[in-house]
């Protein structure tokens, strides 16, 4: 398999991504394409050591980076000349040259470049943001966490299939728990959108539970879980910004006294525990489902570690056979699904 | 000051009900109208020492209990000749024989009999349920979180205003600082909602500081922060969701192993300051806004110290005129605010 890793990605690029082409490559027995400005780019790996043939430099003298905005943002990600890791590296994709982009770079710049530069698989309204939450025993699957702010029944459905189709490939869970983000677990509860959606979700023939909220999805009783991409966003963040709270806290009043600092030395081993479970590395990246490509998106804090990982997730899909399954089901739902204004 | 306690609210009601309105009846010098099934009332009032002229029961045979919803809540919310204690209850405050109603019952339950039987301040279009945030630093007011699963701008804008109110006259901050919870920060970002909101703020003479995300609200930058019912109650129940899973997990790991027991048994004071942090009983109570009159709503495991929490709250909003402010507030707001068709 060969994969393009975008050099220009991470918070502290290019290092640890040439880091983690070269023990990709030797790891999987892949060809990993290492885009960026070529020069620098074969300095860092001539330093390495174990640097096979394998990682292949591919020149993209730009990047996409986090200040860019709005239009110039569009335009970075569409201009057909365009010399930017993420669209030199996600042409490769589309030119079948490789199986798979993965970049820990700008999420709106990944979104927007596989978007312009691939497109939508077809018969499919809108693309999906995807994060894997960490929930009780294992991880759910959550979509849109911020593609799309407004949505109608439909994407959301298309969400679930997309959302059920990558737990079941790539996560390996034979008949993935769906259930819709809804304030209140009844029928009849949520806002306009959800009570238009879950009709649809009934009869979909998906795994669908119903409607749930956030005790099923950290208590770990659903697998996917599908959402607009405003609501997803702001669960995203706000989950985030809870734990981060909650342990900030806590290791203020750990160190308030000698008795706690004692205490929280010996209990390290149980707060490991924790800062794994909530270690995006762990994961590695998430999918952007929805364009005709694979494309996934790590965490800007990546580490070489973290890169490794999002391969190892991008290898699963490509042989899992993520994409196809994916156009098989919407083409499938195209003839099946009535007509939206019937619903 | 004269307020009513629903003495069929708390899960283990009716004792822990009883208790508070004798504390709080001695603690504040104010009268307790204690609202229940009498006969039980005043047998468990008179098994209990300290008991004063101060409290008085009420006769109300009937509850509103968890599992009253949809018509047959409505049902007991609406009829006239209702004697259950929370339509009791609120007509002590309709008819001016109590300056506020404060239960620890059916939240929906609580709502919907304000609604019918107080009915809105004059001007106003939603009532709005909301909550006071454990964050950085203190606290801050959270509204919509449940009422309103589809809103329109002016009815945030009018939350806004009410959050603001509310954070000046109860939480005594001067200035409050207001927030539109979003998904970016950046103005133009959100859903249409959130796009349609932003303007009407800027020009509202609140203290509008912009759209906020997770980590201002939970990092303590702002005072309020309002959204539609549906986000609000989607963040409400992750928040507790995400810090119940960090929780479990810290316990569970801590229990696995002897040294980090003894870690977990010298490190507990810091665990009580987290465990404070997230208690409701802290708070006691949160408002019901924009009914014409004083609801306080608590959580439904509150115990006696929470419920006299709640009883401190209602009289500092009864003291600083609260329902007056908010009535002003509005009337004002009909006469300066363009029609909504031009905004």
């Amino acid at each position: 398999m060969r994969f393009v890793l975008d050099a220009l990605g991470s918070d502290n690029c290019p290092d640890p991504e040439v880091q983690a082409a070269v023990t990709a490559a030797a790891e999987f027995n892949d060809h990993i394409l290492l885009v960026g400005p070529e020069d620098q780019l074969r300095l860092k790996l001539g330093s390495l050591n174990g640097a096979s043939s394998r990682v292949q430099i591919i020149d993209a003298p730009e990047a996409i980076t986090m200040e860019d905005k709005g239009i110039q943002l569009a335009l970075k990600a569409k201009r057909r000349q365009a010399k930017n890791s993420m669209a030199v590296g996600i042409d490769l994709v589309k030119n079948g040259l490789a199986d798979a982009f993965i970049t820990a770079g700008n999420t709106g710049g990944a979104l927007a470049t596989a978007f312009y530069r691939l497109g939508l698989i077809k018969g499919l309204e809108r693309p999906a943001l995807t994060a894997l939450f960490p929930v009780k025993g294992g991880h759910a699957v959550v979509l849109d966490i911020g593609a799309n702010p407004d949505c109608k029944p439909e994407h959301l459905y298309q969400f679930a299939m997309m959302g059920s189709i990558y737990a079941q490939k790539v996560l390996s869970i034979k008949n993935p728990r769906l259930g819709l983000l809804s304030n209140g677990e009844e029928t009849g509860k949520g806002n306009q959108l959800i009570r238009e959606t879950s009709p649809l979700l009934e009869s979909s023939g998906l795994n669908f539970i119903g409607n749930v909220e956030g005790k099923e999805l950290f208590g770990g009783q659903v697998d996917v879980v599908v959402m607009d991409g405003f609501t997803g966003n702001i669960l995203l963040k706000s989950s985030e910004a809870v734990a981060k709270l909650l342990l900030d806290t806590l290791r203020e009043e750990l160190m308030s006294s000698m008795r706690t600092k004692v205490g929280a030395a010996l209990a390290k081993p149980a707060f490991g525990t924790i800062r794994k479970m909530l270690d995006p590395a762990e994961v590695g990246a998430a999918p952007l489902l929805g364009v005709d490509g694979l494309v996934f998106i790590g965490h800007g804090h990546s580490d070489a570690y973290a890169l490794v990982s999002a391969v190892r997730v991008a290898r699963q899909a490509v042989g899992a056979g993520l994409l196809g399954a994916i156009r098989d089901a919407i083409e499938e739902q195209l003839v099946s699904l009535p007509e939206p204004q019937e619903s």
